[in-house]
């Protein structure tokens, strides 16, 4: 058997009108592809939204990678690791995905999921991002970041990503 | 939608042939009743073993917490959760799983496992172990160490403290 | 006792010039004012040069927080605190610190870094860092990020900032 | 410059009489011979008092590898590494230490140390401990434990390891 692709969706755990719609969308169409989604867990924000979405597909897997154990888990979360590691479990967010999309960037968490992420070598799609975000980390690693404008986009991007990677197995 | 309950199988990266034919039935047992399968996720012993015999079921759910990014996954993981933390995630294996059942405690891997399993809070299902693991481990937390003599009988236990967890809640 | 200020250099681990400079002062400067120096512990870069300045002074504590056992540890750490946990170990520096300094941010493992720093409520001082970083991360969080010109004044910076959080206590 | 030795003192975080007794002589011990303690740092049992029995040295340094930022630290303490990662911390004690002494097993934390202490390689001597321990360890690796009946013991024990290893290098 084949492992199925695995995409993290980062992004904050308040609710941000445009990250959250973004997220929601980017959910259901991870799972609509046969994808897992892996999220850092909560019952919150950008997390919580993409969770919700990815249930709205026929057939989906979610897996949060929550922070403490007495963390609230979205509701919408299949399988709950539970680190008790705080904001280190972001790495093993990044780590255990083949992408990692950004659905916006408006705090640290986030920031420090899309750094540790490109540091580990892994491709990071930006979504509803502003252009300071989008310079440092384009200014960061120019080949590992792209933005895209809508979920689809980026949806489609990492299909192609996915796709290139399969290639060259 | 409630999660389904998710039982990690440790023991040993070796082949010891007991243990390893007693993960293999542990885990298609798993996964006849419907939970998650978590392991240490390696291409080796207990962990490939528990993770090949949850496949032999029909509807599976397997989840490997990989020490490090290169390490070899074994085959029969859906989900490999890296956490490039090396011995550190057991800690993670076990604050995951609602039970974790020992199969042999061959090496100071598994015993690390079991120790933190119960310093946790965690209940432990001890199988294939000789006295000196049975007499150190119940000697530290009686409430919490249970030994089983077989697979199916570890299964039992599993269905028993979990019903007893649920009408707790 | 009461414990001394434990200051972080975070930079690169590649010899960027202008900062492998300043993170000696800095070094130099910590250890002078008696505080611990607290960095990644390798034997490049800015880390590298952080605990040679430190052992430039007449008395000085250096912490290396090393990712893996294998590491080269930079032969002016004291202390080698052996992680195993890679770029997670990052999270352990700035919860450490009492205050981060970043000489330069020019790759993606000072950025995260940073990022965690704000996110776990430190103080961050910036050094040596273009505009894009700057305006990313004052955007992030004006009142935790502040931006030196030289090492002197970055030390200056941090002594207000210990002696503003000891008259609260 | 060469690095110190650096000896981890492990045991109950509860106060049992012998262990504590024990720790702090440990402690005390540890610094007179000019090597560096390690502990996991709490202001509590075994973790306090082989700080304390460090500060009556002359010269001494102690460094605690805490689990939470919240965690009450030992005044004895010099050096606080804050690593918000539970038990999981329990890892990077034993990592970071060229031995690993513990005085008394009385639960699962102290057990978990010692099988992640074997597990990673290191030396282990036990002391205040009872035939059941004592029986467990030895039997999963007779090479790597040792057996001490006297703080004092304990330390020449580890004297002997760290000249045998210096020869080696």
């Amino acid at each position: 058997v084949e492992r199925k692709p695995v995409i993290a969706v980062v992004g904050a755990g308040r609710n941000i009108e445009a990250a959250v719609l973004s997220a929601r969308e980017l959910g259901r169409l991870i799972a609509d592809n046969g994808w897992v989604l892996i999220t850092g867990g909560r019952d919150a924000g950008v997390m919580e939204a993409a969770n919700k979405g990815a249930k709205e597909a026929k057939d989906s897997l979610t897996i949060g990678i929550l922070p403490y154990p007495a963390a609230d888990v979205s509701s919408s979360v299949d399988v709950a690791i539970v680190t008790d590691m705080g904001q280190a479990r972001n790495n093993i967010i990044v780590l255990s995905a083949d992408i990692v999309i950004a659905s916006g960037i408006d705090g640290a968490g986030t920031a420090s999921e899309v750094a540790l992420a490109i540091k580990n070598g892994k491709q990071v799609i930006l979504l509803d991002v502003d252009d300071k975000a989008r310079e440092f980390f384009s200014g960061i690693d120019l080949d590992r970041v792209k933005v895209a404008d809508s979920p689809k986009e980026a949806i489609e991007m990492a299909r192609v990503l996915l796709r290139a990677r399969g290639a060259e197995e």
